[in-house]
């Protein structure tokens, strides 16, 4: 038995080892609790803490566990306080008492927080990859559905009339924005705490330069007492995520409403539908209603890790165990939530002609008019109360806006009597859309030209290793 | 392959299978499950909507399937939607077409709502039991340990001497609100969704009467859809035990803080403490650190809980699926806890002695004085004002309160002089906390009172059932 | 000044004052700091403590401060700690010494619990009563527009017909629910505080059980720690607000949805409505949104409950003084949400056609279908992939459900041909949720069965005082 | 009465304009506000849109509103619907029909994410100044009080003996990467909404390069829809305030321990701490208790500010207005705690000797005989569990680990025999301080090389403008 209770007399009782065990969120960092000890005896070698020969068969023997663990050949059992002793124990039935020396000059403390340093560097690389290929697919979706005429939604009133592309590329900006904010995540963590020991260093002479290049890092983290209590990396990936994943839910919940009877713009493909156990008929946006319910997930995991760690004092405090199964949740359903959404906007069925005709006359185009008005003088407030009032008439008479007599709408302002077919182009959904062409507005080219310049973006911009 | 694709021609992706899956959480209700479709089949042959032939078919093919799954001889795999499918799939391998009759006047929306009710009125009394066990341990320790002498804090400053019974029961009372509020839960949660369907009941004859006596609620849900939409009695429950968790943490953070060798007031028993892999000393108090960090835990899943149903229309969505994972969690982590708080409080030791000297002359008798003088007619507030002068003094010459001299005492207040005896026999601690004897006062007698009442409710009062 | 700094040489700084400084949360409590200090000088005269004519003119300078406080002639300033030393002061100011006896046997922990649990019990009726008011108002409109068709949904998909009255009366059970569970809340937290003291009770010869009495308290809380260092109630109050609140913001989706113009079921009246800066046919339902966001601020402010109390050890911390604001906040939210909402629906336009004809023939009539060939003996499981092929059939080929040649329905099953008139029959949508009247079913009997038994409670119970 | 009713009749009522009311937190805006119009009226002007002298008139007519504002001699009112529109009327009233030009070619919706960014832009500033001039403070300390000796806690039982400067260090490195992250999201946010409009830009000519330069930004935003619904980088911010806060609450909670009289190893200057109503001898550490408790008020801001934009559709919805509330409050809140935390470790008192002597023959020591046995060849792991062995021992005999005699600690290692002398400067608790001087460890030469490190640093790299 694997138990650190040397000066205790008996054992762990079942409840406390089921109550204390992370056995299920550790095998999931296996990979790296290895990386970690084989660097650690590498160095050990070098600096004659451990002979050459030594450190050889440490790392032999810790990649024979790895392989017997990759092969389910062995794994750690209950039986183990944790992964960390399961292996040193299993090192040591191996080798002796030379795998009792890997732990010289190391702390499960300084072990354990370079291990979900290195966990999160690789998931949060793969948390990149993902949104790029997102936004790739959305560049795709511009291109193919990006003139689809639609209402611009404030309040999910209709707005203004837009070019779907407009729209979907709010999303793809944000996404970048994502990406941004992981990169400089990485960045900041991208430090070894090993050799941090349990939070005061080491009298060996160490070498901490040495495992953090062997490990990727771009160094070591300066101090030892930082290296083991800090947890703010962990706190602002989890951050990243629960951002990122409202952003994926706003997408979602667009994605229910549009494929609703009601909306009826797009149609889910059924891949990512279901049906009903009940209703023969139905089609069920799952999908994007799961991605949505985990955006609830993830920002629960981020409360848990702040919560967890106000008003703890340093250094380790077991509370922090608690840590990583909300960690890892975070940001494993972040990464499978942008893979899901690629696949939804990658076989998503888009309605062009939905709103085509619908948007004729349609009340939406009543700042078309305001906007006429103050191009010809008219100060915009006085524009705007003008067409409230002529709206107002409208609905009231059940006249759509690109039906009113003109004499009727020279009674409101002598500016939009004008001829009638001015007025008509005025009204024009597409050419309403097209009409506002300012920078980052809904017309084709502005759409275009945002388009080309996130593909440069994605192009010069792979993916974090 | 069970799943409900009728209407669809291509499978769902692996993709989106490993998304939506909740086969882990599921699991975990496989009783309430068969349960739930024995009472619908019994009710189906009972209304006649099958024969009673088919329905005690049913039943028994339920039952064996019970059997399969205790004896883990089958279990519902990923090639099946959910649970719910896999169990009517293997009903039908068994029965052929009576199986495909189960699902009659059932939807899974009422079914799965009706497990996790189900699932929660047996899990809830287990917590209340289990709370009933730790406020009975603590009245075992009131009994054991409550007249040891300890400065009663606040702002983690010493402010009156206090018996450590006192500081027990204020927790044990905590406790009998918890109990309370999870059994007002448990009665408001009471009620069968069975029978509702998807959301609007069923043309069919059904008798949800019967199903609701049969599964042991109080009666059915009164309206179809609020049975299947409503989630408030799942974040009821969560809300709940967040709660009680905060009271548990709270015990928690004492347990740590009284076990630092700077307070010293108790030991955690070995069974609840851990070593350190690096430092032979360690003796830490895992248990109570993971309980304070559970807590946090137990918040996040509320907040996880109250997130995903905040705007969501009427009635199922597939969000609400992420509620189970949250809920479960919650309430296992909670009694859990409270078990393991149990266990730490039945085997804690207690240093009688740490404060008995130490608090003689202790700045914290200071309020004596104060209530002295006022009981001599001296406005407390003027009174409180000559102590903080006279502490002052005493701090500066590094005095301990009751060896100022007579003299000086009386600088500050005539009323400070008197015999020496009745100064000594004011800021005699033990003294001063049987002084407190008003309701609800660290007098022992007090304590014993409380003791008293909370054991014969406890006993009256046996654990839900 | 009225600082409690007896053994402090120098004042608070300005940056500490401000810090600190919770003094526009606590003018809210005013009235129930002044009930509190009349109830205790009350006490102290009854027993003695102080003499009668001492005891009645604190009540009268108590009585004059509460006018000069109602008519704003003073306040409490920043030159005081808090409103409690202003208030005190004040006293002092007109009474001179025996001002000063006020504080015998009282410490602000007690003083301040009391203040809480007092203005708690004031607005949780109220939120009874707004609870109430709104039940009664959706019932009222259950008996208008209750019988107005529409689509029941579940994923926002189209599920089976219903009547508008069931979806109302799905939200009206559960606000009974909120009711209950504040309720609930209201008897665990009607215990006074008062006489607990700093934490250990008192030497003085107090009569807690007279200043309950006196503020109409069911009794005192028993253990005086307990009594100042409990906030479980404060805890629940908000849990049950942001329950309440969650409710809220679905039936605030609800209206939002229904009052888009695709959706065009209801039209929100123009006093919860706003409109645009730019666009002058808006008309956003602003107050609808407003309670669905205020829902999340609601949830916040239990996040922030329930973090600040995680791990504080007992008695009083300062921490918890940041209780006040997230607490209050919470509940006057609550409040005047449901308020808004009752206006909300109390004014609300419903367009009672607007399903009536575009239901005939919707995919959304499939169950009924199902249930059909169930009800001929069909194996429900078979009858749903039956009717889910014919439903693909007429989506491909473009023909409403009640639009397929009967030899074509044949083609599927023999029993889905029958006369023309029955199939049609089956598929009017009014015909269809009719058919649903099983308990809780959204036919038009079960709607009023339940409107009835809701009516009878919301008038024998009345709003809680 | 400025509102946007024009196609309204009615008027708000006072229920909805309450409820809907955000002048208390817009007036924190307003010199954003007027800054914002300044450049969008500038703009107007150069591209021809209004004339010069109109642009001219407006700016001045702003000016002029900003010196009303600032003089308190005008105020916006409850009779307008927000302040933007105030400040319009308010224009409209001092120069007529000008005053209706200036929302061309703009709506609140760009023009409050412009104020937004602004307010956010100065006050992220001068959270990066504080959190400077936090740290500088820090290593200031660190040069005066840096060499006290101290155990090394992790669990809160005492691990290893360190230098306070040791622990203060792993703060400070802590602090900086808050502020890269508060760095990070200003250069994130520093782009300007303005000319967005409602979301889809407009018909006319503008010049958003103008605005945003003229604001000072970076730069444009380059989609209107992104524009006006992004809210991710409130979010940003938000999280790195309650990461941020996280720290703070970790430090305060160490002053709370350390000024508590069992610890005794600092003294919070009695500017940042309060007494009692009742206890005169209490010096309460307040200032530090409010920082722990804020900390759970900014995570519960970050948590309303997540479930306010979660499954929120594109692009403006009125929730979004409870963003400011949180925001603002987080961002406050943090600033005004790191000035607080600057204050108290300014003026705090640490007690040099508090264990001077207490550490010696200290159970912290132990490590240091078990990396005396490892660097002797004692494999680590077993030489852990013979100092564990011999630790038991100690207790057992209440032995301290320097009175152990050399026969008794040669049966346990021959290695622990040795001279006396040997043993006693192994067990000298500021010698093995001293010891651990591998990169990162508690060695004063550590120390100050890691100070060094951070002060170049702090002057390098001034607070952000």
């Amino acid at each position: 038995m694997s138990k650190l209770r040397g000066r205790f007399e008996g054992p762990t009782g079942d409840d406390m080892r089921r109550f204390s065990s992370s056995l299920e969120v550790d095998l999931r960092m296996l990979d790296e609790e290895i990386d970690g000890s084989l660097a650690h005896a590498l160095m050990l070698g070098k600096t004659g803490l451990i002979s050459t020969t030594e450190a050889k068969q440490l790392r032999e023997g810790l990649e024979t566990i790895r392989e017997e663990l990759r092969s389910e050949s062995w794994r750690p059992g209950d039986e183990h306080e944790d992964i960390h002793l399961a292996i040193e124990a299993r090192l040591v039935d191996k080798l002796g008492n030379v795998g009792k020396k890997l732990h010289t000059a190391r702390s499960r403390n300084d072990q354990v927080a370079t291990d979900v340093r290195l966990w999160l560097k690789r998931r949060v690389a793969r948390i990149d990859a993902a949104l790029r290929q997102l936004i790739v697919t959305l560049l795709r979706r511009v291109e193919e559905d990006g003139r689809t005429l639609m209402p611009g939604y404030t309040h999910l009133q209709r707005g203004q009339p837009i070019l779907l592309g407009h729209q979907i590329l709010a999303h793809a900006w944000s996404l970048t924005r994502d990406r941004d904010r992981f990169r400089d995540a990485l960045d900041r963590l991208d430090r070894s705490p090993l050799g941090a020991c349990a939070m005061a260093g080491t009298p060996h002479p160490i070498d901490r330069e040495c495992t953090a290049e062997t490990l990727g890092f771009a160094g070591p983290v300066e101090n030892a007492m930082d290296a083991v209590a800090a947890r703010d990396h962990e706190q602002e990936v989890a951050a990243h995520c629960a951002i990122c994943m409202t952003q994926l839910s706003r997408m979602a919940e667009e994605l229910v409403l549009w494929s609703s009877t009601e909306f009826g713009l797009v149609r889910i493909d059924e891949r990512y539908a279901t049906g009903s156990s009940i209703m023969p008929q139905k089609r069920n946006p799952d999908a994007a209603e799961l991605v949505r319910g985990k955006a609830a997930t993830v920002s629960g995991n981020l409360q848990t890790l702040l919560s967890l760690v106000r008003s703890l004092p340093l250094a380790y405090n077991r509370d922090l165990q608690e840590s990583r199964g909300a960690l890892f949740d975070a940001v494993d359903t972040t990464v499978s939530s942008i893979e899901i959404m690629t696949g939804m906007w990658d076989s998503l069925h888009v309605h062009r002609e939905r709103f085509e005709t619908e948007l004729r006359g349609d009340a939406s185009l009543a700042t078309e008019l305001a906007d006429h008005l103050a191009s010809r003088g008219v100060p915009f407030r006085e524009a705007h109360e003008i067409v409230g009032r002529l709206v107002l008439w409208c609905e009231r008479q059940g006249v759509a806006l690109d039906e009113i007599p003109a004499d009727k709408a020279a009674e409101f302002h002598p500016e939009l009597a004008g001829e009638p077919d001015a007025l008509s182009a005025l009204l024009d959904p597409r050419a309403a859309a097209e009409r506002r062409s300012s920078l980052g507005g809904t017309a084709w080219s502005e759409i275009r030209r945002q388009a080309r310049l996130l593909q440069t973006a994605m192009e010069s911009d792979p993916a974090a290793p």
